[in-house]
């Protein structure tokens, strides 16, 4: 089984939510909850990301990256989009000049 | 090529960058700033990620998207982690019961 | 002087900002922006205070708690708020009993 | 009453809370929680503030920046400060030349 598989996998799933009633699972009451609720929790789980690894603890890393990619593939499906348009979008800018390209795009991080 | 691959092969090249001359590339640089530049884009990307989707511009979502799952990799190679290791962590969690177990786990979304 | 008066006169200044020339000032700039600008400084801000506080560099918790309290300022301004109508909400909660309204209506921090 | 006075005794209540038993009010249990439990406020806070902008609802833009402002005043507490360092702070660089300082500091607001 492809690594792949799991993220369109999960996508599918997930999008089967949009619509469900609100008690039939996690997922389906987050879509009944709305927008909101969703980029409520992308940016949670990216504060999560970030206190994980200053924790410096690698386990809760993975979980937390686990859950930041899982809830993006919940707005992914909100607006009707698949996790495949994200992976295409990365592989559009793949190789070494696909990287270098952001560099020159946005110049260095912040500060 | 599956969409996998895509993940796995950029989490190679980023691997590759930790310890190169910062002048080599944007990742380089990110890694020789240090942990707080990476978890700086983490933040930065969701914000403009809920961002995106607060402009209902869904080619801005997959792109802001795809800007913070690719700082992801960064933070995982910074760990000496990699996509497969949160991809397991789905593939573990996957399925109805998977989902579900988050709402038992978490609860519903705060607020 | 009192503390208060700084709050008072950094909202009035900032208020003389909104259609000025975006080279004319650093704020007068934001403004010429657009809200999603303010959006990100408040975001990054946060950000900025959350890493200085697990640097346990009190000096940086006082600079970026300044430039969050700041860029609060722009923030209300923007929607013709001030200073004055966030200290009023406060003084609204204040008191032990303001703060205990707080636990009852939001419950325990999330996780 | 001054409207400084309103920080500068909540930043006091705040003081008190330290140590006390978690079931004593809301800001002894998120002390009790410790660091990362206030992180979270602050990062939580600072996200609605910016979904209440997005909603254009003015009442909520100063009730999530009354929330942002409140936890930084815990924040503060917990590293033995008080809003007088902030508003300290922020006098220090008051005035026009204090505004436009920040622009030579830090440049234009990211993108």
């Amino acid at each position: 089984m492809s690594d792949a598989s799991i993220l369109k996998r999960l996508g599918e799933v997930i999008a089967t939510r949009k619509g469900a009633s609100p008690e039939s699972s996690y997922v389906a009451r987050l879509f009944s909850q709305g927008e909101d609720a969703i980029l409520r929790k992308i940016s949670e789980e990216a504060t999560e990301t970030v206190l994980a690894s200053k924790a410096g603890d690698k386990l809760q890393v993975v979980r937390e990256t686990a859950d930041l990619w899982f809830h993006s593939l919940v707005l992914l499906a909100y607006h009707g989009l698949t996790p495949d348009d994200v992976l295409a979008e990365l592989r559009r800018r793949e190789g070494i000049s696909g990287i270098e390209e952001r560099a020159s795009r946005q110049g260095p991080a912040a500060r």
